[in-house]
């Protein structure tokens, strides 16, 4: 199954070249595990979900510790009919058949609490969209019901719910999102944006 | 049908509120049309495509005319089966039955070559996604199609479609991908990622 994510990254600063190009050795740990391509509006990350979320969670907190107001945009997609398999993909976190809805939340609860901290405290918001199927608002309630019991949920929006906490477990929370609702072979993607330092945060 | 956005607007300078709050004027032609609320992650803006759209043009080109590389980042939705239906949000755009694809591409090409010039160039990535049906990848193909004939299309890539242009022929396309593909009635969203002054661009 493909899966990836086109990410950019915004410092707010006059010197946000120097604020990405120094957060940019935070995905050397990955590189061998995904594909990365850049162009002027964001980064493709191609690769499998426990890959990818640990590199996007890296490179934030790596901004992030510049002190400037930085947010990381991502649009991240698993199972898009429309796109190529490609092994570097392979991955056991997704693909499989699907369970009772109860199970997995609990499973994606247990996963967020061994999260790795990171000392980062982030603000998230994001929406999970499930396409392909009828019944697509029942996983994305079973979500959200996964959501307020991962420890990091701060309250719903218009369109997207809002997480807070240490990176390290707002991260795994997208990841397990991405990972345990929809099918398991279906064609998921989440829209999420991750801020710190703002001036104005509440 | 309920429908908006939530849209972040992100200024790469110091001065990043002074930016933000100088472009805030290029909303209020359109304030009385509009529900906004703001948080310290997005702001939220719920009214009919046809405010939407010229909307978030004009407080994006309000904002590159800062001469700083700007972005707007925007999560687009309608119909959303778990939000509750607002009048200010009632539209002749959409809800309607859904007639002929190729119908439906030609009058998205010929609403985009009456879009009004704004002067500002922008680049732009967006992924559409419709929910609730089985056959969301022809909808999602039909709405490709429509982007390689409307004039500001860039190419593919993947999880999302470049365009480039005009913004204001960029936001009518977006309107357009929004209002015409998905059905008339259903859960159809928007990623959307719009640069401005990039010292990257290609």
């Amino acid at each position: 199954m493909f899966s990836g994510a086109q990410i950019s990254l915004y410092p707010m600063t006059d010197d946000f070249v120097g604020v990405i190009l120094g957060a940019l050795g935070a995905l050397d740990p990955y590189r061998d595990k995904l594909r990365i391509e850049t162009d002027d509006i964001s980064t493709l990350l191609v690769g499998p979900p426990e890959v990818l979320f640990p590199a996007m969670r890296d490179l934030f907190v790596a901004a992030a510790a510049s002190g400037k107001h930085c947010v990381l945009s991502a649009a991240i997609s698993r199972g898009c009919p429309g796109e190529p398999d490609d092994p570097i993909c392979r991955s056991d976190a997704v693909g499989g058949p699907v369970g009772p809805l109860s199970l997995r939340k609990d499973a994606a609860i247990a996963a967020v609490r061994e999260a790795d901290v990171t000392g980062q405290p982030v603000a998230v918001q994001f929406s999970l969209y499930v396409m392909g199927t009828g019944d697509h608002m029942d996983e994305i309630y079973g979500c959200i019901d996964f959501l307020k019991q991962s420890g990091v949920f701060d309250r719903s929006k218009h369109f997207c719910s809002r997480l807070r906490g240490d990176a390290g477990a707002v991260f795994s929370t997208l990841n397990e999102a991405f990972c345990r609702f929809g099918p398991g072979a279906g064609h998921v993607t989440l829209d999420v944006t991750v801020s710190a330092n703002s001036p104005t945060a509440i």
